[in-house]
């Protein structure tokens, strides 16, 4: 069944990879319209999910990102659209020279191939992930999460008749019906006919991928994200960044989890910031110096440096110097986004020289680090890998490179 | 024991990452110095391996990869000292803006961290790998095969007492001692201290690799590569072509393996290019068809057409259009090198578009893929990998990124 899958998604893109800018931003705008010509379809397999996820008492916290609404549709339609107005990446020269022999080498941006996001409880994934698989020239295997089936099939089904209609194979996007486990497992070991797994989703799916992937893997997503407030740090802006990086959307990768303070600061800025974090509900998980600075807080032990709450809870501590600050992040960051606040220029470049993340921040708060927000328009997710990509995935992280090489005769 | 290697490599590692190109550079001329002034020593050693290899009983062939003398250990001096007068990677600034907010964002090329090379019985990768990895701020965790141990401790001596001279860590370059199986598979689990795995060696070791590493790897060398005549082709250069591609170094990833042959232009090319590989001793395995037009070759099987000899052989099949061409090397090859052979611009184009490989060439041998042909200097292997890099590996692709986002206070 997976080999199946897998057969067609690589007839599909040998199709799709050479197709022109032109037909693939059709079938972006013919998916946009259909999405939402058939909304009341989607809406009406969607709450089948949502039914079935309250009767197995799922926290309505998630029961909110199963949801679709007629707004939701139409943020997805205006996405597909968005990523058909962007600039395709496939046929880019990306460099190329002459060689003394005459032979002209030129880069060439390419598809990856087939692409497989595994995902989870979240619907707008489908449209997200195919139709930045598609305008990069991608095919597309989704597997989304059994709690989203019914409305995935639905998104599915709407796509693939819309890409039929403009021309390009249905097989462009295909959606796994099997969410089992061993079903997964099958798809990430599919070598001879996927050339890429994405998971989106939290520490434990990206875990699952990592280990038992043999297909390579892009990492996305975890962030345990810390803003260090050094001895030279304005407070006030140091209060606004933290509060921004922690309280402004608690539950994503680019937030806040852990605060680190210089000694010789704490006395003033632990108060003024700490405050400011329970003045936005924020609960602190406070090491014993701010614990005694600062009693609204929490002892942390040390399973909190580690911990990517996703709420709204932080982790603080003081250190001593901005090298104890690195360490600290060294040791308990993920590598996705770090900050240092300070108005001192050599303490700024020790940091950004020594810290070790896909986005190093001086006074700017963590959560910049996105697609939109970088320019790069919609993203499939945040890389923490180091290699293909770090940072924010745009459309043309989605792609591969061709040396096509022409000579009139060479020989070495 | 290879928990601790990995300790080291990542506490080495955060030295090197920020160590500046001269100290790089110096540490670079001081291998090469080294190595050429402990020649017997690393002799001697490379005596012992070449002694218990022929005791147990391993062909001449592989015995000639295995040997080191003084102009192979002066060539190795000259590589370290060519690495050092290359350009360094780390800290370009690849890209850059200043956002509508005002951040300034910075893509900076940064090292990818800790590179585990696996490799098999020749000394000199113990070199080449460490020297690359070196200059790009990685820190290298060298395992080669068991038959080349004793020359590779050598090697590694002299080139970690040479860096501990010039300033760095001597843990920058490490040798895995343990030559077992389970030595290697515990380094490819080694997900917290290793960045990447990059095997250097056959078919096996590569599909070892990505089978048991959870590391991401950097799969390279395999070559299955074809050479596709056209009808349109001119004879004396497609004869040229071949027997280069073929015959100029058959043991090599990026030599000819399969010729293809339009049926309209078999009739003359058949014995003009069969008659120039026999002269060149190569074994033709050839289709029905060539076979009834040549009969100095042996009939092919369906093992030959997906069959890397690394040998005097070649593979040889009629096709009847460009189509079949493109279509059987889309079965059969492994994405490195393809190329045809036309005067028809068309076709040269259909091909170049519609070949999925690392590097697709007109009229020209498949033998220039290779990093000093191409420009970028020394190569850590072909990557037939369509994640992070495709193509020769210079130093430029042993490099990560990372953004550096600076701003005045800026919040979302």
């Amino acid at each position: 069944m997976m080999q199946e899958i897998g057969k067609k998604a690589k007839a599909a893109e040998r199709i799709l990879s050479t197709a022109s800018t032109s037909t693939k931003n059709r079938a972006l705008y013919m998916i946009a319209d259909a999405l939402v010509a058939n909304a009341e379809q989607i809406l009406s397999a969607n709450m089948k999910d949502v039914r079935r996820a309250r009767l197995n008492g799922m926290k309505e916290t998630l029961v909110d990102r199963l949801i679709l609404n007629r707004a939701r549709i139409e943020a997805m339609a205006k996405g597909a659209a968005d990523v058909a107005a962007a600039d395709d990446p496939i046929g880019k020269v990306t460099s190329g020279s002459v060689r003394p022999n005459g032979l002209k080498i030129e880069k060439v941006a390419v598809p990856l191939g087939v692409i497989a996001v595994i995902y989870e409880a979240r619907p707008n994934v489908t449209l997200d992930a195919a139709v930045l698989c598609l305008k990069s020239g991608n095919a597309a295997i989704l597997r989304g999460g059994k709690e989203a089936i019914t409305s995935n099939m639905a998104i599915a089904n709407v796509m693939r008749k819309a890409i039929e209609k403009a021309g390009l194979p249905a097989d462009c996007i295909q959606l796994v019906e099997d969410t089992t486990h061993e079903g997964a497992n099958e798809l990430m070991r599919l070598n001879k006919y996927v050339d890429v797994i994405i998971p989106r989703g939290g520490a434990g799916l990206i875990k699952a991928c990592v280990e038992n992937s043999t297909v390579p893997v892009i990492e996305t997503g975890t962030g345990n994200c810390h803003v260090y407030v050094d001895k030279m740090a304005d407070i006030d802006m140091a209060t606004k960044i933290v509060v921004n990086a922690k309280a402004s959307r608690p539950s994503v990768c680019n937030a806040c989890e852990s605060l680190l303070i210089h000694e010789d600061i704490a006395r003033e800025a632990v108060p003024a910031i700490c405050s400011a974090l329970r003045a936005s509900r924020v609960l602190i998980h406070a090491d014993e110096k701010i614990h005694a600075m600062f009693p609204d807080s929490t002892l942390a032990d040390e399973s909190d440096w580690g911990t990517e709450y996703l709420d709204y809870i932080i982790s603080a501590k003081v250190v001593s110097s901005v090298d104890e600050a690195i360490d600290h992040i060294t040791k308990y960051g993920t590598g996705h986004s770090e900050c240092i606040v300070t108005n001192d220029y050599f303490t700024a470049n020790k940091f950004t020289k020594s810290v070790d993340a896909a986005a190093v921040y001086v006074n700017a708060s963590t959560r910049f680090t996105d697609g939109g927000e970088f320019g790069f328009g919609a993203e499939i997710g945040i890389s923490t890998q180091k290699l293909h990509a770090r940072g924010p995935l745009g459309l043309s992280n989605l792609t591969s490179e061709k040396y096509i090489v022409t000579g009139e005769g060479q020989i070495r």
